[in-house]
């Protein structure tokens, strides 16, 4: 069995922010040198997300816009925000867009259907943070 | 390490539909031999989800109304259908059901409790789509 | 290939309850003697969620009142509870909370941020259920 472990770092200047991070995970996928196996992605932060969708503006504004619907920042709402955190919302959104994904590795490479694209979706951001790439395969 | 990769392909005649294809992919894990392990089944399409829930009619047909009333069909609502999509509503409920599920394989088969059935779910369906299932383990 | 299979039993005193199970899974990565691999920990029941958040108190009641916003308990809303149910809002947070976590393990331990916490969420308690864990790696 091969494995390779990565760190990535991010650090947004928004609160909010939505970062394609297929082609730093597909470069990783290259340098672990395995074939075939499981590739795991996660965020290692409770605010953010690791999750595959659609690299196209208007959905990303879409799927701001709902996470705010459903889950608004307004800090009075939650009781997590009376322990001196403003970012309970942060914590809810986290939850819809999940933490993680686990993607196959197929031929030496991510086994992507035509329009998946990973990506790293922080809802309380402005400072670093980091996201685990996790490879084990043959 | 064994390791096997099969797609499994969809057409549904309804725009949103759920094909529970738990039969489907222990017959895979079979055909795999591996006796100790794991499954990932997931999605290959960001409009659709592999899911693990009930098989009972009336539960799926309360899933559907919930996700129409937290993520409504109505195209008006949504940038993303600026591009000429009229599907953003599935992008967004395809994240509550969620892309992927990892099964555990114990004694060469699906470790699975009494209830867990896997379920493809269709938000933007009538056009091909596929499945992807990857199995490693020995 | 090194694999661990164990099982975690949980019969929560309320309906909804959200229990902390990182010690627990921490101890089965020792007695796994795995350096680096995966670690899949699962609900084994529908109406029951794994995932991975804050240990902390007031943001736990505050996602216990958004799940119940979002999916109201009220039996009479859902058709599932024509078949003798009450449960089927406890389906539907699941969908919310997740199934599973996989968490990467690198130098014999759960590769953890600084406040990730594994979580049992209970949707529908007061019998005994179980938590899947199964490693695997070298």
């Amino acid at each position: 069995m091969k494995a390779l472990t990565e760190y990535l770092w991010f650090e947004t200047k928004r609160r909010r922010e939505y970062i394609n991070i297929t082609d730093e995970v597909a470069q990783l996928v290259r340098k672990s040198g395995v074939r075939d196996g499981l590739c795991l992605v996660n965020a290692m932060h409770i605010t953010a997300s690791v999750y595959i969708n659609d690299a196209e503006d208007g959905l990303i504004q879409d799927f701001d816009d709902w996470l705010e619907r459903l889950a608004p920042h307004e800090p009075s709402r939650y009781r997590h925000n009376l322990t001196g955190e403003d970012n309970a919302d942060a914590h809810l959104k986290r939850q819809v867009m999940g933490r993680e994904v686990v993607v196959a590795i197929t031929n030496g490479k991510l086994d992507l259907g035509p329009w998946e694209q990973l990506y790293y979706g922080e809802f309380d951001g402005q400072r670093r943070k980091r996201v685990l790439v996790k490879i084990i395969g043959e």
